[in-house]
């Protein structure tokens, strides 16, 4: 089955983006962007799943109640329009985190992701597995994807270890997303799984790697703006161009590590997004800081790139020495 | 001015319990057993001061409602019997992070103390300032401390630097709970600060090395039951008597390494405490894991042994070779 | 080009073995199994390439003088029958590492590698760079290649960085042993190079994933006992047979996982070579311990297992939550 | 007994300096360097002891034939004027670290130590004391110390478990280099040795910590040039003057962590020392970099800064808040 397959089953496939949370320059959250932004992911972008409330979007820095405004709103005007709504839940706090697990099936979201609490860390798979099941507890019949980001959590269980037996004690347990760099993990947890559960890949700039593994999707931050892009990559993947493929996650590697060297986090990705969406998400919150202009112009400018080159160059792997492939934008691919 | 000197002008001094959170059988915040546990740490322990709400007390694990009438039951029964109650108020999110340290304002908190964010950290010392900033202007006449625990938090920042002219954007603050094992950065801070600031020392079983640096006082959760004896070890510092200081510090550590040994996190460190204490503070909630019976019976054990030599032996440190100091325990010293 | 095309040109392609240094039981090299070594690789693996004196064949743990004899029986003995041997010159000290370069050339080594200088961190790529190209100065015309390798280094310099117009300062550069999990730096060094420089990926349990970023080869420990396996994987992956390609790579992480859980060092993996091979490449040398028997024999174990099924319920993916695909190993592939 | 006190029964104690390798312009060991070096330590800093062929030493850069040469040279003009040399062996290979052990032995040192392989880095503390063993076993009279340093070699071992019985294995084994932050475990082998045993500090910049918890001496790269200090430091300590002895330690991590702020590496410590003694060290060796000729120079001046207040205030700690303390030099105290 084709990872961007239509999802008849329900099963999470494909691109899903990872949202921002829109903010007013007075600092609260601003759900009237909500709508519009839906209407930009699914025209502009081609992508028609949403993973929200999550590391991209801030959630950490909102409270239950923020969590639950927007959590509504995104349901709401997703409704015949997105494929999916998944929303994360997750929170330091288990009772918190029960409380937005059971509101996420009150508003009747497609799916709910937890990620391992991060400041008491769960000091082994068992433990994290029982966590889970209490907020899984919360939401019994909702589908429930595991949220793996050992580089922000500090939690780094062996996924495949987690989700031995797990659907025992969750029985709506569907799936991890799985941003980390372990591909041996990946590809165990790839090859456990039933055949309607889903691993979906978390690291924007290594997805080629993760789909050569056999993973069904990928949720990311860059699929706000590159989802287009990305779309073509996975097309040209399972037709067998890797050429094509290559081509297109290269030009992404290229603009995201020029994004790391000038200082890369949520506030500059969330900047870079407004410029190059045109939607209004406003500043990131404290402790993440509003990102300086001349950074994220700097960066559209990257992105946008026109190119100065015959396509054929481009695709001649060969010749790539000779020719300096950063002139050319993803933008022209 | 000795570090237990009376606190007549409120500076925070000598020692500070890092209360557990007592939680009942059914997991729910059991307020009925802080007025008998303030008693305890009074008349048991000789410990006047108390830091709620903090990493011990669970306080990541907690709604914001619960914080509140936590904090609100602490200052209520402390009243007339501790020097200080000061109240952590640091979450992940800055608005919630504002919400209790206004209500700490109102409940007439001795302070508050802010841990530095730990999911999105701070980048530099000047974000984790700002950020520091926000929060003391939601209670801006109550003595503010910082939290300082790159250990747990993973932000390890500077904290001589970070203090470089904070009294100018936080005018109550007042010091730092210094919960790490670089002691040139602590020297710098305690070389730096005015005299009504305070630097405490979170670390127990190495708190000799940072008296002689010359914090003010120190903040832990062992303090709940071995607070009476490094009140003694203070005394022996004090008066110069290092043999003393010393034969106290290394049966702490003797007693936290066999602890740490067999696995020691919060779960069991209020196991022990309810152990060592005869109150009942309950289990911890999760993430942290209840913890198992015979772990905290043995670790008690630990702390009971039995002398089996002459005081006089006990001090001679070039005896200690051919004797078993391990066969006394803390409460005979 | 095929990444298994003969090597006319020498560019470095397809696997190479990263070969065990053979010690006797009394803990001197043996320098008598290396002519056997070689053409078990060749005739049973089915591997035409190795890289001696590298971190599996505890080169650290070597004196210089046995690293030269080691290297020069490898070059003597592999002469027309292997197609490149690289020889692994690096040490802490540069002195010597020079001293290995030089002598390299004289035993006309296809190649040498260095890994960067551990104890010392270079503090950044242009000092690394610098480091390595004094290391060249004493080898010239040898093609150089840089050894990536940062879990065990602590060196993590990004080796895109690292390669920017490094040919200027080093004529004789020609690629990388990329042993990281970094696929965004990978793939920025393949899309970077010149046709005749090499990449190689040293992570034998993701190599798929290196595979469709573009890498031209692969160094590692496991190709010694599963190089055979992992040819058919490569030759799967370029004829665009996925599924084949990932029931072998599968296959061989679950055997490294299962081998990760039990304790997987160079002594354990030597000691499982032993066993597969029927060479006698002896114990590792201190501070590397011996496996003990139980240990590689359970391995070796799994890496026999009989296969319980039938082959088309092997490749069909969506089956494989039914069955106990771990009852399969690799030699029934 | 003091830690000052003469070594009648040869037990190491007081100030050791780490020496620093001489080295000609043209990158060669330069002996002749190394009596003045002595002459020097003695004179003008008052220490009495050294640790040749260190990290500070950059012994890793070495190759085993220079170290013979450096050892016997200290050992020859230390003779008469230094109380002991103690030549540090530890390299990767344990057979290189023999030969060394042995070596020193001949040129009768008088103590070797040793540093824990960190590219094949120890398991435990059991596969740590056995390569110890190995060690010890190429000269089985000469004293032994361990030299513990985790940041460096990122081995991690509890010392106080790793010395657990040692002397049942290394009859020679005397103590401990213990360059590490956790006081508890340093107390912990405080409490547990016999008397002729040292437990030697290396954490410069705050000694004073490990001072009190009862080390017999400290060995460390900036007892080179600020010797003479500690050594007051010390005698503060001792009669129970603490407010002297924390001016000078506050004054010691005012100047390294200016240092570290430009950048300190042992490249800049050697041409600190250059610019502090008047010796000609001469500069480092690669990776180890040759440190810009401004910054040590701006690190010097630190040192030397005049004195802007009188004595009384400089000792009044809660005077240190108005005045600008860092107006003060070393050489002032």
């Amino acid at each position: 089955m084709s990872i961007m397959a239509p999802a008849a089953d329900k099963k999470l496939t494909g691109l899903v983006a990872a949202t921002f949370t829109p903010i007013t320059s007075q600092g609260e959250i601003n759900l009237s962007v909500i709508g519009p932004y839906i209407d930009y992911l699914k025209e502009k972008q081609g992508v028609n799943n949403v993973f929200v409330n999550g590391t991209t979007g801030e959630s950490m820095s909102l409270s239950v109640e923020e969590r639950k405004l927007l959590a509504e709103e995104w349901c709401r005007k997703a409704k015949g329009k997105m494929d999916q709504v998944i929303v994360h839940v997750g929170c330091l706090s288990l009772k918190d985190t029960q409380e937005l697990a059971h509101h996420a099936a009150q508003i009747e979201a497609d799916g709910i992701a937890v990620i391992a609490p991060s400041f008491f860390k769960p000091s082994s798979a068992d433990v994290l597995r029982t966590f889970l099941q209490e907020v899984a507890s919360a939401a019994p019949t909702l589908p429930f994807y595991y949220y793996h980001v050992p580089s922000v959590t500090g939690v780094n269980v062996n996924v495949r270890e987690l989700i031995e037996g797990i659907e025992k004690v969750i029985p709506s347990f569907r799936g991890v997303k799985f941003t980390g760099s372990d591909l041996m993990d990946l590809g165990q947890c790839i090859s456990y799984i039933p055949p309607h559960w889903s691993v979906l890949y978390g690291i924007d700039e290594q997805l080629l790697g993760a789909l050569v593994m056999g993973v069904h999707g990928a949720v990311g931050s860059t699929y706000n703006y590159v989802g287009c892009h990305v779309n073509k990559l996975i097309s040209a993947f399972e037709t067998g161009d890797l050429v094509q493929a290559r081509t297109i996650q290269f030009k992404i590697q290229e603009l995201v590590s020029f994004a790391i060297k000038l200082g890369f986090d949520v506030g500059v990705n969330k900047q870079l997004m407004n410029e190059l969406s045109g939607l209004d998400l406003g500043p990131p919150r404290l402790p993440v800081m509003t990102c300086p202009a001349a950074r994220a112009l700097a960066i559209k400018q990257k992105y946008d790139m026109r190119r100065e080159q015959e396509p054929s160059e481009l695709l001649d792997l060969g010749q790539q020495w000779a020719a300096e492939t950063s002139l050319v934008g993803l933008e022209q691919l």
